[in-house]
Order: structure tokens, then C-alpha cells, then sequence
């Protein structure tokens, strides 16, 4: 089973800036596909801009058809009108492959470094360096876009043995 | 031109419940046509729940066609992952009509109860009492519904300042 290759997009929303990446994961081995940026209107009003993020991600679901999903839970300690517009981009990143139709993941900001850095309280600047040492090919223009691609690492990482936790449960009978 | 007839979608996001309301507005009579709730399953997965307010609302969109969606933006002043919460519904209820091609306006809570009750303090009793008095044929089941029908309400006593001053600006020549 950890042999079939899945792809992987991951998400880092921002109402400014959603990055994204995608890669293909079979068992332990990674490798780059694509990853980019989907900018919206500083301009525009907030439900148009939210509209220019929705179409963005759903270009690149129909274009790099991921089969899992995996979303930043951004860490919020700002003032509550940043929080909630971030909330806002986050409510349109998860929605996006949900109306796509692929499993959507959540991880936290200190697992993402964790998993790519090994430390929790790991610097951008080491998640990014780490994300090019992981994935050779891969070209982030953007520092949105490097995270998305530590986020879709995090997922492969996980995903694993998520599925076998419940690959287990389904084998002793609870059903899950 | 205020005298065509239009009809005003008020949406109050929640993502356990988000209320809805459709009012018509001729010139300055308004009458009552539909509102409701749309629920979110609290057990399932965060991109399913806003995928479930998301199709409501779409159902809410296609079946009443709105010419014109009101938001109400929820004051935030609880712990940052409600205020998260709160903003990715309220994402998603900015976002389906922005898909669906309507333009969209977002009033304060404040600006809700001044407009509805005649004080921006105003209890939600009062509110929902004024929305009884303004809609008599309104059957709001939930609070939800009734604060949706007042934001509703609110845009359709708003929107005609809002046009003569765009209006004025063409007519101008500064385009706004």
C-alpha cells in the first residue's frame, strides 16, 4: 500500500498570499511536481478577493489533481481583525478541496517544522532551506510557497501512520 | 430607479449555524419572502462543516436569486480560535455569493442594531422584536434567521445612499 504514488498539494493561506505546492509521495520517497502562489486584489473588495483565491486553488486542483490535501493551521496571536481576515483565506483553502472532493488535513505551524526541521521552534529560513535539500527540483519563488511545499512533507510524513492506526482498528473490529 | 424591485439576501455566518433572510425592497416598503438556517454537522471534519454551509448557501443563492447579499461582520472579542472559527464561515459566506455572482456588502453589528432598533446597543430581543414589527409576515425560527433578516433589512435602507453617492460621482465625471 505505502508503494502506490499519491500526490500531495499543501496550502499556507493568506489573504494577500496562498501559497501552494504539490509533490508525489511513494512510501519514502519524495519528489517535487509544482508549486506557486495565488494572489488577490489589495483593492478589491474582501469578497471578491476571497472569490480570486477560491478560482486560483481550484486551478490548481484541476490542473495537478492532488489525491490528499493538507492545510496550514496558522499560528494567531495578533490582533483579532488579522485573525479573523486570515480566518477568512483559511475558510476558503480548506473549502476549495472540499468542494474538489479530496481529504483535507490540518497541521500546526510547529509540527510542520518539526517534521522538516526536526525542532519545533526552527526559523523560515531553515524550513525553507530544508524544503530545497528535501526536494532538490524544487524552485519556490516565494517564501508562501516553500511552506506550502514543508506542508505537503508534513503530510507524507504523517499520513502514513495515520493510515495505519486505522488500517489497525479496522483490523481489531472497532470500526473507527 | 427606486422604485424596481429588488431582492436582498442577509446572511449572519456562525459555523455552527448561519442564519439567512430574503427581503424585497420596493423604494422604501419592504416586505418579507424567506429565511432559515443552515447547519453544520459539529462532529464531521472543519473542510466538510464549511463545505455543508457552503452548499446551503449555494441551495439559498439558486432557489431565491438574490440581486444583491448583505454580511454582517460579527464583533470579535473572544479567544483567537474562535474568532478563526468564525472567520472561516464567515469566508464561506462571503465567498458562495461572490461565486454566484452577486455583489456583496458587510455591515457591522453596531450598524445592524442602529438601523433596525435605532441604537447601536440594542439588546438581540430588540432586534428580533423590530424585525417582527418591520417583516410581519417574517416566521424566523432561530435567532440566527432574525439577525440575518435585520442585516438584510439594514442593506435595503443603506444600499439607496450608497448608489445616489455613487451616482453623484458619475455624473460628476470622477468615475469613483
Amino acid at each position: 500500500m505505502t508503494s502506490t504514488p499519491i500526490r500531495i498539494l499543501g496550502i499556507d493561506p493568506g489573504l494577500r498570499r496562498t501559497g501552494w505546492g504539490v509533490i508525489a509521495s511513494v512510501g519514502t520517497r519524495l519528489s517535487f511536481v509544482a508549486c506557486g502562489c495565488v494572489r488577490s486584489t489589495d483593492s478589491a473588495e474582501l469578497a471578491l478577493r476571497l472569490r480570486e483565491l477560491h478560482d486560483g486553488l481550484a486551478d490548481v486542483l484541476a490542473t495537478w489533481e492532488p489525491d490528499e490535501v493538507a492545510v496550514e493551521e496558522t499560528f494567531v496571536n495578533k490582533d483579532p481583525q488579522s485573525t479573523l481576515k486570515l480566518g477568512q483565506a483559511r475558510g476558503v483553502a480548506l473549502l476549495a478541496p472540499a468542494l474538489y472532493g479530496a481529504p483535507v488535513s490540518e497541521y500546526s505551524a510547529n509540527k510542520v517544522k518539526k517534521t522538516v526541521v526536526g525542532v519545533g521552534h526552527a526559523e523560515k529560513r531553515q524550513v525553507e532551506a530544508m524544503v530545497r535539500v528535501l526536494l532538490p527540483k524544487a524552485t519556490p519563488e516565494t517564501a508562501d510557497a516553500a511552506d506550502a511545499l514543508a506542508v505537503a512533507i508534513t503530510h507524507a510524513q504523517h499520513r502514513g501512520a495515520a493510515q495505519r492506526v486505522a488500517r489497525f482498528a479496522l483490523l481489531a473490529g472497532s470500526g473507527r
